[in-house]
């Protein structure tokens, strides 16, 4: 299933994508929480949609899509996971994964506009692959990660490079600010991408296209990472792990290019649909 | 007024402590969520207290405390904000604060007991005075910072010091394990403080004093801390900023000194209340 949440800001309504339109899925009488994930909601809802697909409200394409899910925990994110993306940005590896939080402020629509922050002069784009966790755990083996997994979800980790690198302390500074953590369109279960491992990720600039990996590029793929990550951090239904981004972003380019207000960028993953941000100007409230 | 909440993990409900006792105070008919601190909910309380308080149900205190913030959006810490603390680490102080995130599915009650990671040997104590934030802002200028803040609240910033710093990546790794972020007794409104920048501030381990500082030591003040903050990080209603603990935790002293099952830590911050942990290992669910 692609589940969606659509309407405006702190008022979304739950709803599903069927052969390329969406549905409203109110009358479940359920949002997409973590408790939702939790506890058996998605089997829930395969049985409404199954029982009451035929009355389903169709929902206009015009409708503001939120983030698909309610109220996810936190994002994990995985630094520097692609080959490609290493190499360009000169870092030397690490021996283990790099991680880190986005602040959960970040979250965003995936076609609302990302704001560069005060004085910023390096916003840059990161497409990324995000798991979504279905059930909590910790310390868990590669083996059985996969069963922690609920679905899939597109992420665009942007990042602030100035902030990140050249502001003192984490990466967390230059990862969190307002804005900085579009999610969707949708979130899709599982059982409808084959195999995680294998997915073209792609990324355009004003119609230039910037990033074009795939994720059996990941250094670190999903079983393993969301283990490892298992280690430090609960997961928790509701939780995502960004899987890192492939090579492409604005500071690995020689030039480097970084977001102007009025850029425009589109990106997707295969099976997890598109997502596109117009860039915006700092104004105070 | 000194909110708490109280109840199994959960299923808290909302009181507040008057004259040394807790009262219940689910009539109001609201928990004390981001929503609350801000829309007014602090004024309504006062207002419902001053009315209804000879009726107000008495709170046995041997009821289990929560978290006494019912959905705190995140939890924003600076590292090495005490001038002391930065000597006995030996880390070279950074021209500008550093930042990072706790986990929020770290959250903790401040009398629960604290689980030592699986094979961890540096998990470690760090007592802190949080910031709760009353209004949404960014980019505040320092002079107006405290209009922005609601109250206070004590915070332990646990940490294991392998996990943060041997590990790779950033310090969010030893700082987001379950039960790493106990928070509380209480959340105080920032009234009740005439001098947040004068507090003792002080930590006992089985019984003897580890740390024992004031908030006058630290490198940067309340207002300057949350107007920088706010340049990185939205702020929200019920965000937290935790400021940075002073001397005396387990990885500055000589010898080292970390946590192991068993071992109890008490602390507290004046006008904050006290809490206490007890350290247990780590049991697979």
């Amino acid at each position: 299933m692609k589940l969606l949440r659509y309407g405006s800001p702190g008022a979304e309504r739950p709803g599903i994508l069927l052969d390329d339109e969406w549905y409203d899925t109110s009358a479940l009488g359920e949002d997409y929480t973590n408790d939702f994930l939790g506890n058996g909601g998605l089997d829930r809802l395969a049985a409404f949609i199954e029982k009451d697909r035929r009355v389903l409200k169709k929902v206009p394409s015009t409708e503001r899509l939120g983030v698909p899910l309610a109220n996810p925990g936190k994002i994990v994110c995985v630094g520097l996971n692609y080959k490609d993306h290493i190499r360009e940005t000169g870092f030397i590896p690490e021996a283990e994964p790099i991680l880190f939080l986005k602040a959960m402020s970040a979250l965003n629509g995936p076609y609302d506009g990302v704001t560069i922050p005060k004085d910023s002069l390096e916003t840059d784009w990161e497409t990324e692959l995000g798991v979504v966790i279905g059930k909590e755990g910790t310390n868990l083996e590669t083996a059985q990660a996969m069963d922690y997994i609920a679905g899939y979800i597109l992420h665009n980790d942007i990042s602030e490079r100035a902030y990140m690198k050249k502001r003192g302390g984490t990466w967390d500074k230059g990862k969190g600010c307002n804005t900085f953590a579009p999610l969707g369109p949708y979130f899709v279960t599982k059982d409808e991408i084959p195999d995680p491992g294998n997915l073209r990720i792609w990324l355009k600039l004003n119609g230039e296209i910037m990033q074009d990996g795939n994720t059996s590029d990941l250094i670190h793929p999903i079983p393993e990472l969301t283990a490892y990550v298992s280690e430090f951090f609960g997961l928790f239904p509701g939780d995502i792990i960004s899987t890192g981004s492939p090579a492409g972003s604005g500071t690995g380019r020689m030039p480097q290019r970084f977001l102007s207000p009025g850029d425009v960028i589109e990106y997707g993953i295969d099976h997890l649909g598109t997502a596109r941000q117009l860039m915006r100007a700092y104004q105070r409230k």
